[in-house]
Order: C-alpha cells, then sequence, then structure tokens
C-alpha cells in the first residue's frame, strides 16, 4: 500500500533553531540524530549555512553555519542510513565555504527563496549539483504568489534547474486542502523532471491534514518535525507523519521516545505549536513576525486586540 | 462564496463536560453563551439529558441532566439568535423528562448511538420529533463499522428515520481525508432527504482538516468546539472554522475574547488537545479511554512503552 518514492526529512533543528537562534547543544542533536536514524527516517536537516562574514558566529549557535567539523562531531559514532541535509538562504551563504560533496558531511543542501528570487535559487542550486550534492529549491511564502508570476517560476525550474526537488512552502500556514491540491496539480503539471516537496506551517492544525493532502496529489518528499517543533506554530509532526506512512521501513518509537525524554521537557523552555496569535495570522495570510513579537510583550493573550490590528494595519484603497 | 446551508454547533460544554464531570458552574456557561450568541454560531449544545433514575445527580455537574430550568437560568437576559441543542444516549434517557418542544427552552436533541443501536436511535428520534424538536442522530465509533453493516444502518435511517441532520462521528480521531471523503459520499449517495453533519475528534490534528474534507464533499452541520476543548484531544476548534467560512453573519472575535478571559485559565485545570498518548489511540484507532487512564497515572509520559502496550494486548488468530 505504501509509496516507494516518499522519502521524509525531518528538519527539527533547522525550523526549531529559529526560536533558539540555532542554539541547540552537541547532545541535543546528538540524540535528535540518533532518534531520526532509528526511526528510518530519510534525511535530517541539521540547520542553515551562512556566511561568517555577514553574521556574527559568536551571538548564534552551531546550527546557523553547520560547519562541516560541526556536523561530523554530532554524528559520529552513531550508525545510520540518514542523509544530512543543510539549508541556505539566497545572499546569505559564502559559496567558498561549501566544499565538494566528496569532502562534506553533508548529502543535500536545499535553497530557500521567495518566488522573486527564484533566478539567484537556480544559479545556487546548480552550483551545489556541480559540487556533487542533492539539491532542492524550497518556494516560500506560496500563498503569497500571484499565478502568472508561479507559473513562469515553475516553468523556469524545469528549464534551467537540476536540482532534484520543488518545494511548496506554507510559510503562512495559510493554506487549505483545496489550495494545496491546486497548488501540487501545477507544480506537477510544469515541473516533470523533479520530485516536488511539501513543507507546510501548522498555524491553522493543517500541517499534518495539508502534507497529506500534498502526498494524495503526488508529492513525494515531507518535511516534518519532532512533536511539530518549529517557528511558531511549527510544523506537520513527524511521528503523526509515520503514523500514516505505511512503509515498513519507519519506525515510529524512536520518536515517541525521543518526545518524551527532549522534547516535553523543551516545551517548558521554549514556545511553540497552537497559540491563538499564530492561528490568527495563518487565518490572515500574514507573517508570524507579528505574532512572535506578541508573544513576547506583555499583551501576549490579547488576541481580539491583535486580530482588530489587521484590519486597521494597511491604507484601504 | 459561502455555503448558505452550513450550520455551526457548538458543543464546548457538552463534549468539554466529559473532561470535568459536566462541572462548569454557571457563571461560566453563560459567558460561554453570550460568545456563541454574539459569534452568530447557529446551535450551542449544552449537555446531556441522562435520567436521574440511572445517574446520580449529586455525582455530577448540571450539564449531565440540562434540566430545562437549569437550561433557562444560564440564557436568560442574553441577546441570542443561538439555538440550544442537548444530546442523549441511548438506555440513559428517561422520556417523561422530555417535555414538548413549547415548554422548553431546548431547540435541538441529537441521539448519539453505534451503529448496531441504530433501531433504537430512530425510535428516540422519531419520539423527539414527533414532540416538535429538531433532531439528529450521531453515529459514533464509525471507524470501526463494517462496510455492511454501515450501508443498512444509512439505509434504514433514511427509510425510517424522522430526523434532520445524521452525523458521522469520529470517536476515535482515526479518521484520514480519504476515509471522510469515502464516508461522506456514502452518506449521501444513501441518505437523501437529510442532511449530513461532521463530528470529528483532534487526535492526529486532523479535527479540522477532517471538517473541511467532510465541507467539501456536502456535509453542512459542523460540530466544533471553543480552542478545541472536548474530550481527550478535543475537536475541531471553532475559532479555526470560523476563520475558515465566508458566512459574514460569523464573527470570530468573541470567541477570541473567550479564548483569552476563560479557556487559557481553564487550561491550567484541565488537560486537553495534542498529546502524545491520545494521537497514539488515533493512529492506532483505539478507544482514548485508555490514554485517559495513562494521563492519569505516574507513567503519563511513557509514551514507548503505552503505543507497545497495544501491540501485546489481543490474541493473535
Amino acid at each position: 500500500m505504501y509509496r516507494e518514492q516518499i522519502k521524509v526529512l525531518d528538519c527539527t533543528i533547522r525550523d526549531g533553531g529559529l526560536m533558539n537562534n540555532h542554539g541547540f547543544d552537541d547532545r541535543f542533536v546528538r540524540e535528535i540524530f540518533r532518534a531520526i536514524s532509528q526511526a528510518g527516517i530519510d534525511y535530517m536537516e541539521i540547520g542553515y549555512k551562512n556566511s561568517q562574514k555577514l553574521f556574527d558566529a559568536k551571538k548564534y549557535g552551531a546550527w546557523k553555519f553547520c560547519e562541516d567539523d560541526t556536523i561530523r562531531r554530532v554524528t559520529e559514532g552513531i550508525e545510520s542510513k540518514t542523509k544530512i541535509s543543510v539549508m541556505v538562504d539566497v545572499d546569505r551563504v559564502d559559496l567558498d565555504d561549501i566544499k565538494p560533496k566528496k569532502d562534506s558531511p553533508v548529502d543535500m543542501i536545499r535553497t530557500a527563496c521567495y518566488v522573486k528570487d527564484v533566478d539567484k535559487a537556480i544559479r545556487l542550486a546548480n552550483h551545489f549539483a556541480d559540487k556533487g550534492y542533492e539539491t532542492a529549491v524550497n518556494l516560500m511564502a506560496i500563498s503569497k504568489v500571484l499565478e502568472v508570476e508561479l507559473n513562469e517560476c515553475f516553468a523556469q525550474l524545469e528549464k534551467e534547474c537540476r536540482c532534484n526537488v520543488v518545494y511548496i512552502v506554507d510559510s503562512n500556514g495559510a493554506l487549505y486542502q483545496e489550495t494545496v491540491e491546486y497548488l501540487i496539480k501545477k507544480a506537477k503539471s510544469i515541473i516533470k523532471t523533479k520530485e516536488i516537496g511539501i513543507h507546510a506551517h501548522n498555524n491553522q492544525q493543517l500541517g499534518f491534514g495539508n502534507t497529506i493532502e500534498a502526498i494524495i496529489h503526488g508529492a513525494n518528499y515531507l518535511d516534518s518535525t519532532i512533536f511539530g517543533m518549529g517557528r511558531a506554530a511549527g510544523n506537520c509532526p513527524t511521528e503523526l507523519l509515520l503514523g500514516f506512512l505505511k512503509n515498513p521501513k519507519f519506525d515510529i518509537r524512536p520518536i515517541l521516545d525521543i518526545i518524551s525524554k527532549e522534547m516535553i521537557p523543551l516545551q517548558k523552555e521554549v514556545e511553540w505549536g497552537y497559540v491563538i496569535p499564530y492561528a490568527i495570522t495563518g487565518i490572515l495570510d500574514e507573517h508570524p513576525k507579528s505574532a512572535l513579537e506578541l508573544r513576547n510583550s506583555d499583551r501576549k493573550d490579547k488576541y481580539r486586540e491583535f486580530y482588530d490590528s489587521f484590519a486597521g494595519s494597511s491604507e484601504v484603497e
């Protein structure tokens, strides 16, 4: 009953790192890597590859930079078939930091961009492909893109990009099943030589449901995070996804263990998940930034006021 | 863009009451009724109508019995177009307690039953219809029903029952979009003279997504609870459903207010929502009873052990 081509990419450390300045300690990352490996998950995205010329390494945790030696430190000695992925943002990566694949513990590099920056992303992805990596382009904030521009972007990726996967990224957590169906069908109709992926945010408790919807319509690369940990409302929970997928290579139990041991205590320190201001930005198709700010203020539970702030926030033409 | 026929039934007090022995105080129920009324929600289900010959009224809160005078006490003086619903279970209601509609503040009576008890439910629903009430039959634990029995049940309801609505109830929180689509299409194909409803549980964070799926395929009666409060993992959250529905008669803001003021404090006393043992029973299509017991024990966060307990729990033929 299962679809062999489906690959799960757990990005707990990468997306979750947005909530703690990428400051997970080595012990924690090793335990997550061990659990993901034991669960038979295909990829683990371990962080961002940002240039230390642009960001002061003293001000961030190690997973904002993902130096090869740092990655080796947390993966060595653990039996694993899980591939390692890192993410780059356009204009923030130093290409000199990217060694040829044969000299690196990294297997896949995913380039995140807005649709308007797809030319830059294509150049980066092709560069990483030339160096021997598996590559993906992650199209962020897709709920905000005009159809004509999305059509052109998909066509250009199909024609010019040597990436293996193109991801639909619902940054705002604003998509519903019908919009997921529409976007995946569109992507599949234009992009014939690459796989389609989905990265869903959970603002409206639709991270898992929208991922299932993407599977139904042919997406084979699925992002998830353990206990849904990720920016703001977080993501499609890995444990639910493994519970749904029928491939016997997956084992949910190491993920249940790591939730007991690591994620429940962590949730006392870091907030993520179903929180009303994140639901509001999802409903209104807004970036969660304002909701994150609200949660760090003394008005964190003033939901109606926060909702009404959007009604008055833009000029009416 | 909206569908006029769609009706929202908020059952926070009824389903949430399963978590506190139906012990909400009058002040709380009044505030919920006020918020639901201001939000323009069609129905509020306020509790169960159980026989005091079977259950000792001293051992339960008022919302296990829903006497007419109790309902009047919490609704009087509040401007409202919201109709009042109560739920009965087969074999637990005393028909002498049900006055004619013209003498009661109740508008709708919903009869909950397992498919095997549909004959009893039909008799009850027809009795309530004779007394002048709107009526529904709620088919519980639908994920466990054999197809041949479900076909017969739907056909019998269509032929013999004078209820207005037949609800698909995902008691275990085990359905996925594809199973919801299948069940709603089947119900619509057999039941032509009544509306179809959906009552989804949120064990796998699919309460809202499955409700949307049911809407897509023609369900018009939608159950939800404020901040998802209900038994175990709870239900489709009312605030998300109002955010999705386009009918301008709905106003999400009174619901946001009541979450700020009442539900956030309540959640410190009563546990509901996305808790891993509830997710596990959902994944395994089991009743949440064992997970509720686990959460009241000192092994509440032993998820792997709980998961494994199901593998060994039944004889292998």
